[in-house]
């Protein structure tokens, strides 16, 4: 399979995190983390179920994935998210070393790529824009209803 | 009390949670959060024990402190943090919505002012250098007893 069609292969499971997100009434955001071919976390994010600011699917995708390897760095791991990553996920994904990231679509007010440019690791590969229509979509679907 | 005798005070309480990271092998830098007088939350870097990147004392700091309130926003609260927030943490910090930030010794090389300097809410006030020797201290300490 070619790269692009692997990456969208990962990025609609992360969207099937995403619509569970929505269906709680949380910001439809989701993550997985893939491992030598393997999907090893996923995640959606909860930070009103948890009343968590902290809750964000990238965040909860590295956490459970660094306590499935049982290490901190995710050195060998490319996390796909549906959203671009804020400032605290970016900081996070720096942290853990996580040499390859996909997103879907850009978030032009809260994304990392205006307040942290640097927050990953300076040799990271960013990829964005896999399935970003319907990760867009998503988005904008549930801010429209919550009007 | 001045808001300096007030803020050395709490500052010394993050700095027993500094210690005890310190004694369970552990980058030693503490956080507390208070809300109207009252400490709510205390926390130390747990990254080692935890194996997780997002263990840093401010983060699971705010997360018990929303806990602890039932609600995410920690509007009414001032954060205590012995080192310098990193960009993850300060975009935690942001999301939180926590309007006072005092810190003890700066970060030079990982601290958000660097990465990430309006990762915070615009109108927060963020006060650096309460403490700042002990802070330091123990951090060099640390780093020079791991070598």
């Amino acid at each position: 399979m070619e790269q692009l069609e692997i990456d969208e292969q990962y990025m609609r499971k992360a969207l099937q995190e995403a619509e569970a997100a929505c269906q709680k009434g949380e910001i439809p955001i989701g993550a997985v983390v893939v491992c030598k071919g393997r999907i090893i976390s996923r995640a959606h994010n909860l930070t009103e179920t948890l009343h968590d600011v902290t809750a964000h699917a990238e965040m909860q995708a590295i956490t459970a994935a660094a306590d499935l390897l049982g290490g901190k760095y995710l050195t060998d791991c490319t996390l796909y998210v549906t959203v671009e990553p804020c400032t605290m996920c970016a900081g996070a994904i720096g942290w853990a070393q996580v040499p390859r990231i996909v997103y879907g679509a850009p978030d032009e007010k809260r994304g990392y790529r205006h307040y942290a440019p640097h927050a990953m690791h300076p040799r990271a590969d960013i990829v964005g824009g896999i399935l970003e229509d319907e990760c867009r979509e998503l988005m904008q679907k549930f801010f429209r209803d919550k009007r």
